[in-house]
């Protein structure tokens, strides 16, 4: 079996290492390109059209025509799949794709993540990753230095996301809080059964907090639900007294997780007054800045992060406001001998006395064995655009916002939330006439149309305090290259779904006469 | 800020997705192949030379040189940073580079890869990923009938890699056997206090296993170590013996952890007698066949998995015998309705009106939020190799691991420890004259002087029942076009490199007699 089977012809077992792997992704590559380029203009918009039966019909006949195995050359197959998925796929590089933190990437990040792939180092030792090791210690270094950490004492881990992050940061409080309380270290022992311990979080908080609590075994009902303000901020006040509360109540006050940037209002917890109480009562901070790390890039926006550097832990995703392709998580600890419940040693990996000569481990870094080293697409896009020019980008997606949310205030059938803090515009549609009841409805099935149509990708979401079922459309702006006009189309498409739903008024009347109201 | 600010000179601003994708892609990739080609010209072997200092020195040197951002373009900054990392690299395309379950990956698998960055689907919802949740139920539905299980009944989710996927599995079991003993849900309430939870693993099972139970809140001390025989396959008598003891003790059996495929020699549990004592006892039954899940594909190789299909769950990675880029881990569970304690609702992602809809959503069958589609690569692997195509990969490097055991025994100064089952194989250099210690020492030194000389990457490990420190070599053979004389060449490489340490024998025996010795 050779790297090249037929001149020309790229043997489907060719390698993408070593001397001769770019020669065999050379071909490979070209048609990938092509078929994207082609997949685009023939989906032509911002999704298919269709809705999921359409699309599932789309990847079923397009697999049969493919054929098990074989029946096509490896490059044609290759296209053939490609062509298929850039067809079915929602671009977030689509000025008309707005609803999720899910942010078209920069060329300069999936071109040198394409080095990754072909090289395939794994940063579970060493040995699989020598310069990879380096270069992710090397950002580590500077993205403490970002977020106000002494570089010299802090430490961290690129992550599969914000979802690991706060599972990390959560683990590494419940370890060290339990431990403490129990004598036991917990990651040996469990957790001790006569403690009862507590997380708070706000109400708008990501649910990856409720998750983590549920996985570290302390089960969701752990987590203490903090009222937020009208801008959906933690109010401290109200920490405040759910913390006296718990110590009342002989519940230990594990962490207190503020956010920095919900996913759906971008709003920021008053982090140095949580900071504050944080350490009055002897809970870990973890701040999940998912989301508004990416405020850190930009001169504007930064000082809304103030007091960032207090948290024990912090989450960051560059696959958000840093338009890396997913996954560019960050989890970042202020001192490094907190994160000891995580050491790990295994044999084969990283024996002591190897590391007694030298040999470097990140293997008690992370949660996982097998690392891609996604810290090498972070780094390029640091050292290509700089902290500078990516803080252009955010303020770009900014002005886009507040743009946004001044067409919304004029518009007699759109209904502004509340001012944009970061890159998001919470909103709804104002139906000519409905009931809160109907209205929702409307909300909902509009954005259903729009996907259905492949006409845009809407999000909706429900506030904290509206009640279940209150629906709220949302707009997240993260592609910076969308220009003020692109924004307004897509907010008038938006308009116009709104009223084609309202004209076909009966089919909700109906709706809600029925028993089909969805439960919360 | 447009897509090109220059003709012929990429703007680092622009974006990788849209109809314009493709053309800024093209020059930063073919400047990312090139590097990729000089770099591996320039490393000239397996690894750099010089270990961890050199290396790191040649990182600083190299990211001073570039400067802090802009002092070069994109193309030629991108281009600087890839050759840094192929230099840096140890690649498993070389022969070798053979330590670890850490793959050359194909090129067509890399190929496709850059689809997914370029695009950027995220599996957490179908309104950003379309056509690649659809090809995600595809690829699970067909690695369910792999396994064994009716794709009707499973489900299932790719995943980050093993670790994960172990954690998963010991998460459906924990919350499962939990919840049934204490009648409240164990996601939702934390893990009972009155219960002491155990999970069974043999002495060979990866350390994740450990791990995930420190996660979980169960500590690490649920795990009980069940003895291995003499090839390291958990001992079913002994298995039996553990359930029975602890049961006696009033404690729950969660979870039997079978593995088929251990890390060091590709030891296959005997399955099937797992499952009957798992089913007598009560407890899940979850089967780490992150390595060994590729002999599925081998015709050859398949029937030593005969009983997979009964485990409650499965890890498979196809970043290890799978040859793509990490990450490419699976987890299934053979009933999908016992992936209920992870279902999860986020209004913004899975509203329920949605998908009364018809919107599917795999939110729910992950850990993660954000989750790049690595169905992908596995699955446009699997359309143009095929399972026989993989097979006969499988089989190449399953060939070369027996031949790489036949040239050991045959060789006076190697020692093999047993008749390869896989594609590993452990053995150790056997010096003229040393005592055990000091052939454990030269063992080690000889694998890092192998290191540093950037000659070869072999790997290490010490094997249960041996003793801690009792050094042992191994070769993972995962590279299908290595051929046996590479495979002579290298353990000729091993030998000399133990003769060199022996003729430092005054090194160790200094060694030795001072404080220096290693800690278990």
């Amino acid at each position: 079996m050779t790297a090249h089977a037929h001149q020309g012809t790229p043997d489907a077992a060719a390698l993408a290492g070593g001397v001769d792997g770019p020669d065999a992704l050379r071909p490979l590559l070209a048609a990938v390109l092509d078929s994207l380029a082609e997949g685009a203009v023939r989906r032509d918009g911002p999704l298919p059209a269709g809705g999921p039966a359409g699309v599932a019909a789309q990847v079923a006949d397009s697999l049969a025509e493919l054929g098990d195995q074989g029946d096509q050359g490896v490059k044609d197959a290759l296209a053939h799949l490609t062509n298929l998925l850039a067809r079915g796929s929602a671009d977030p590089a689509d000025p008309a794709c707005a609803a999720h933190l899910h942010c078209p990437p920069l060329a300069v990040a999936v071109a040198a993540d394409l080095a990754v792939s072909a090289l395939n180092p794994s940063q579970d030792s060493w040995d699989q990753a020598p310069a990879a090791t380096e270069l992710e210690r090397v950002l580590v270094r500077e993205l403490a230095a970002l977020v106000g950490y002494d570089p010299a004492q802090a430490a961290g881990v690129v992550t599969s996301g914000g979802t690991e992050s706060n599972l990390m940061g959560l683990m590494l409080a419940r370890d060290r809080e339990l431990t403490r309380e129990s004598g036991r270290p917990t990651e040996l022992a469990g957790v001790p059964s006569h403690l009862t311990p507590r997380l708070f979080a706000s109400a708008a908080a990501h649910f990856s907090v409720q998750r983590a609590a549920a996985v570290l075994g302390l089960g969701e009902a752990a987590v203490v639900s903090v009222p937020v303000d009208a801008d959906l901020r933690m109010d401290p006040d109200a920490l405040e007294q759910c913390l006296k509360h718990a110590v009342a109540e002989g519940e230990i006050p594990v962490a207190v997780v503020a956010t920095a940037g919900t996913t759906d209002t971008g709003g920021i917890d008053p982090l140095p007054r949580i900071a504050d109480l944080a350490a009055e009562y002897g809970a870990w901070l973890h701040v999940d800045a998912a989301y508004g790390g990416g405020a850190l890039l930009s001169d504007r926006l930064a000082p809304l992060l103030d007091g960032l550097g207090r948290a024990d832990s912090v989450s960051l995703d560059w696959h958000k406001l840093g338009w890396q392709p997913a996954p560019a998580g960050v989890f970042l600890v202020r001192r490094a001998e907190t994160y000891a419940p995580l050491a790990r040693r295994a044999v084969y990996l990283n024996p002591a006395d190897d590391e007694e000569a030298g040999y470097p481990s990140l293997l008690g870094l992370s949660l996982r064995t097998t690392r891609r080293p996604d810290a090498f697409k972070i780094l390029a896009t640091l050292r290509t655009l700089g902290r500078s020019g990516l803080g252009r980008l955010v303020d770009a997606c900014h002005d886009l916002a507040r743009h946004a949310a001044a067409t919304i205030e004029e518009h007699p059938a759109l209904e502004l939330h509340t001012a944009p803090v970061l890159t998001t515009v919470v909103f709804r549609y104002r139906p000519a006439s409905a009931d809160p009841a109907g209205a929702d409805k409307i909300n909902a099935a509009l954005r259903r149309r729009l996907l259905h149509e492949g006409r845009a990708v809407v999000g909706r979401t429900e506030l904290p305090g509206e009640g279940p079922g209150r629906v709220r459309l949302k707009l997240t702006l993260l592609n910076p290259h969308t220009t003020p006009a692109g924004v307004d189309a897509l907010l008038h498409t938006v308009v116009a779904a709104g009223k084609a739903e309202e004209a076909e008024v009966p089919r909700f009347d109906q709706g809600l006469s029925d028993g089909s109201a969805r439960t919360p």
